[in-house]
Formats: structure tokens, C-alpha cells, sequence
């Protein structure tokens, strides 16, 4: 899933990103709650209606931002008091309203609000951490009030085996429609979350969506799909595209690069997105320029070869050859 | 024309320019002389080809850039010595290279190199500037290499109906395709505007075209076309794109105005671009949370708009109804 933070996937616009094969763009609650409030987002007929989407969307719960962006936060078991990181204002975000927000803002998968710590934790936080968002799971799904809306539960537990397990064991007897992995891709490494995963991911039923939240890096996302996971979402495409960072089935490409100054090569042969209309010294003639369309047409080329590298992952489970397959594109790219 | 300074129109990829109904482009010389170099645009094949444009393009020859960006700008009748405004480099920009760096460049059009100068300005130096530039114009042609590429003259003569009639009649008597006027829309107003171009247009051939730089407003271009221009420049479309400033028919409107809070029309209902499939209360939240789609989709719009308002006033001028229809589209605006 493309992230479309606030509504808008960054520099893209929506047809654009159809185009670039995504099918279901994930927004975030706690930056839409802040701006433009979800009350907008609701009288506009729900987030993808709002942003021009018309295929399936989810909302986080903004437990990773409170995590990440918040000021001055205290969590407890009520929930999550902290201060906006645009104007300090006081939010506070329990359960309950987690749901309420996101019924609003009326994507067709909502995320339980989950306690993320940093990382590394002493493991009776993690522990703590971890029952806690079992219990915010538990009141997530009280709180529901629409029925045309999916739920997600979150394992959490850090990189603790054992708590992980027991974690994601309690979440799948709750009725959740589907379950993520939280708390991963925040600097513990590749071993680290593969260990992590594997401990996992297994206690989760095989018959509901499995989605490994903020993942990530081409070969973190091959790595996680073939423990078993179904869904990821990421900005790096467009972030990265930003940065003139560009992804290929050869390795990434820095494009700010004297290399590429007279390369009349397209970014990628084979990519059909528009940006591989253009020679690389036209794309990196944008960035030293400063040109806004170098950012665009980066991020349209990375979201492109995402859903390229999520396709050809797909098609290689159906084949059957999906180790072989997994092999060949991990020794491409480095 | 839009205009893509940089061999590119600002946040907005090729194939949505072509959508907005643009038929040609004008990129900057004294730009692409800087960055990224003219040998590196011929080996691509020339401007357009080297932004992925297929329809025709234009270049100007610098003499603007010179006026308003470059920093200790020297001008003799051999040309102007300046020094660049990225990073101080001295650039000597003489008639002959100026046509030199355009054939290099390739555009279907080139400009002669002109002497603009800062209004107002005693009569003597206006006069000096426009002879000059006469003179500069008669080097251009000389300078030709390729006769593939057109060439167009630049009126110049300030506010002074005289230098500008005596510079139209002796730029007609050289062998140029065409006729631009030059020194205008530098903040000299409507009226002064209007009647300068009635001292010039009526001297300029029929049969050529007739290009006024830089302009501008719409209501500018529209009585502009009433004295019989036929081209223009500006880069108000993308400008005010990118800071939340939309034209229609019925007036322009600041998104940023909290009246569009929560406005469900689309900035104009009969619009055929793809920003107007949004709502201005998305549009108007694109903005304040500084998402770039903003920018994007703004700069989409005006430029359909400009392209819309040209379509119309080729309509009533082929339909003999051209001065009706720039009473009612005046009025409309205002």
C-alpha cells in the first residue's frame, strides 16, 4: 500500500498512482485527525472519496505516530496523552476514540490502537507494552459502531520470542478480520526482524490477511512475504523518489550521481512508468535543478516498482517457484 | 505557451501538460546555458526532445534573464557580460552565441538577443537599448547556421510610441518569421500596456506571427489579442498554481480562504482537468498541510484554464464575435 499520510500520496497524483498498479492506499489518523480533522474527511464521504480513490484504503490507528511524531507523551492504561507536533495542542487518544476517528474518517480497514515502545526495552515494558495493546485490542473491537468496516489486531512484544508469540496467540482469538505485525522496521536490523517474524507470524491463522506494518526495504519485504505475510505499507518509494534514491531490479540508483550525466538510459528498460519515458540525465538534470518533477516522476517510478516487485512475489507463490524466484531477485539486486 | 524555464513545467510531468491542451512549450536559454549546458540538450535530441515534448518548442534568447536575474550585468553593443546568478560564474552573451546556444538547444523557434532595460528610464537609453537591439537582431540572422529553425525579432522602445513604431518598421524590413514584442509586463500597467501595443502591433506584419513576452493576466492576453497578438508566455499559470491561486472564468480564488473550508464544488464545475474531479475543501486542505499535490494540481488547472481561454478566444474570433465574447468574459471576471 502507497501511503497517502494525509490524504495525498506525496507528488502523485491519484490517477498517477492507479497507474502505478497500487489497489489500496493506507492514510494515517493521527495526521488526518490533526489535519483536516475527520469530521471534513466524513461529510466528504470517507478518506478515499475524499482523495479521489475509489479502490480499498485502511487507516492506521496513530499508535506508531504518538511512538514517533507526539510531544510530552504519557501512556497509560486509559490511553495515549500527548501534544501535537504542529501547535503542541493537547489530543487524547484512547481506544475508543482511536475507532471513533477512524469510523470517520471511514477507510475500509481500521488498525487497533497499539502501544509501540523504542527499542531496546527492558522486557518487562515491552511485556507491558505488548498485554496493554492486547487490552486496547479488546476495546477496539467494543467500540465498533459501523459494520462495513474491518479491524485489524497488532502483535506487539518487541523482539522478544516469547512474548510475540503469546501475543499474536491471544490476538487470534479476538475477532479481528485481520492481523498486523507492529513495532518492527525501527532500526532493529534485518536478523533481527526475520527472527522476529518467524516467531510470529506462524500463531497467526493463514486464512485472514497478515500485514506486516512499516515494512519496508525491497529485501525486507521479500524476506517477510516468504514467512508468510500478505500486506505491507511503506514511504519509502516516495520518500526515497524525493531523495532522488530510485529502485531497480539491479540495485538502487543515487541519481544526483555524475554517472548518469549523459546516460541516455531509461532508470529501468523494462519499467513502463512514465518517468522511464525519460533518459537518466534528463531525470537527474530535474534533481540538480531543483525541479519539482524530478521528486514526481521519482516517486511514480519506485511506487511503479513496488507493485512490480509485489507482483512478480504474487505470480511466483502461484507458480510454485516462489524460493527460486525469491533467490534470483535478492542476488539481482545486490 | 507554458513555460518550462528548466526543460521542465514546473510540478507538472509532459503528458499532463499535453492534457491541459498546450500545443507548445518555451524553455529558458539563459537557464539551460547554466544548467544543465546546451551540449548535453543537443546530444539529447534538443529541448523537446529532451523533456519528452513531440509538439513544437521555443526558446528565448536570454536578453530577459539578463535584465532581472543575472548580477553585474555589462552591456556594450558587443553584448552583455554578466555574472551568473547560481554561482557568480562570468557569462559573456553576445547576438552570436546567443543564437549559437539555441541552435544548440533546438527548439523550433530561436529569439534574437535583446537589450531590455528597467522602466522607467530616460528616453535616451530606452532609445539606445531598442537601436541596439536592432542592431543585435541584424547579428542573429547573420549568425545562423541551421534553417531549420525559426527566428523571431523583438520589438523593443519601452513606453515611447515613437522608438516602438520606428522599432517594429525596420524589424519588418529583416528576414524574420516572425515578430515578438519585447519590455512589456514589467510592472508599467494595463494602460500603458494597451497603448504601447497599439503603437506597435498595427507595424508588424499580418502574415507572421506576433508573440507579446512574457504576458501575462488573463485579462492582460485578452486585450492583448484585441490589438492582434497571437502568442504568448507566462509563468502566472504554474506560479500561482503553486502558491493556491486559481483562475476561472468567474475570478480568481485563494484556496488558502477558510470560505472553502468546506466547499464541495470543484475550484470550476465545467473544467475538464483532473483537479477539478476534487472538491476545493481537498484542495484548500492540500495546501495548508503543505502536501506538493497542492501545487501540482493547482498549476494542472491554470494552465487548462489558460488553454481553455485561448480556445475561446480563437472561437469567437474565427466565429466574428470576438468582441462580444471579451465583454462577457471580462465582466465574468471581474
Amino acid at each position: 500500500m502507497p501511503v497517502a499520510t494525509l490524504a495525498s500520496v506525496k507528488g502523485v497524483d491519484i490517477a498517477r498512482v492507479a497507474e502505478t498498479g497500487a489497489t489500496m492506499l493506507l492514510a494515517n489518523t493521527y495526521h488526518l485527525h490533526l489535519r483536516p480533522g475527520e469530521e471534513l474527511v466524513d461529510q466528504s464521504g470517507g478518506v478515499g472519496h475524499f482523495m479521489g480513490w475509489s479502490g480499498p484504503t485502511l487507516t492506521d490507528s496513530g499508535g506508531y505516530q504518538v511512538f514517533s511524531l507526539a510531544q510530552q507523551v504519557k501512556v497509560t492504561d486509559h490511553g495515549a496523552m500527548f501534544r501535537s507536533h504542529l501547535d503542541g495542542s493537547q489530543v487524547d487518544l484512547t481506544p475508543e476514540k482511536a475507532v471513533a476517528i477512524q469510523e470517520s474518517l471511514g477507510a475500509d480497514v481500521a488498525m487497533q490502537l497499539d502501544h509501540v515502545i523504542g527499542l531496546p526495552a527492558a522486557r518487562n515494558d515491552v511485556a507491558e507494552a505488548m498485554e496493554r495493546s492486547l487490552a486496547w485490542g479488546e476495546r477496539c473491537l467494543a467500540a465498533r459502531q459501523k459494520s462495513d468496516q474491518a479491524m485489524f489486531g497488532i502483535v506487539q512484544g518487541g523482539l522478544d520470542s516469547e512474548l510475540r508469540a503469546n501475543s499474536a496467540k491471544h490476538l487470534r482469538s479476538l475477532p479481528f478480520e485481520g492481523f498486523a505485525v507492529g513495532g518492527l522496521s525501527v532500526g532493529e536490523g534485518p536478523e533481527a526482524m526475520a527472527s522476529t517474524l518467524q516467531a510470529t507470524v506462524p500463531h497467526l491463522p493463514e486464512d485472514k490477511p497478515r500485514y506486516l506494518m512499516g515494512v519496508g526495504k525491497p529485501e525486507d519485504i521479500i524476506n517477510a512475504v516468504a514467512v508468510g505475510i500478505d500486506m505491507f505499507d511503506c514511504v519509502l518509494p516516495t520518500r526515497c523518489g524525493r531523495n532522488a534514491l530510485l529502485y531497480t531490479f539491479d540495485g538502487p540508483l543515487r541519481l544526483r550521481n555524475a554517472l548518469y550525466l549523459k546516460d541516455k538510459r531509461p532508470i529501468e528498460s523494462d519499467c513502463p512508468c512514465m518517468a522511464c519515458g525519460h533518459t537518466r540525465a534528463y531525470m537527474r538534470h530535474l534533481f540538480l535543478a531543483g525541479e519539482m518533477l524530478g521528486p514526481i516522476l521519482a516517486s511514480i517510478h519506485n511506487l511503479t516498482f513496488y507493485q512490480r516487485l509485489m507482483g512478480r512475489l504474487r505470480e511466483a507463490i502461484v507458480a510454485g517457484q516462489f524460493q527460486a524466484v525469491r533467490a534470483d531477485i535478492l542476488a539481482r539486486m545486490n
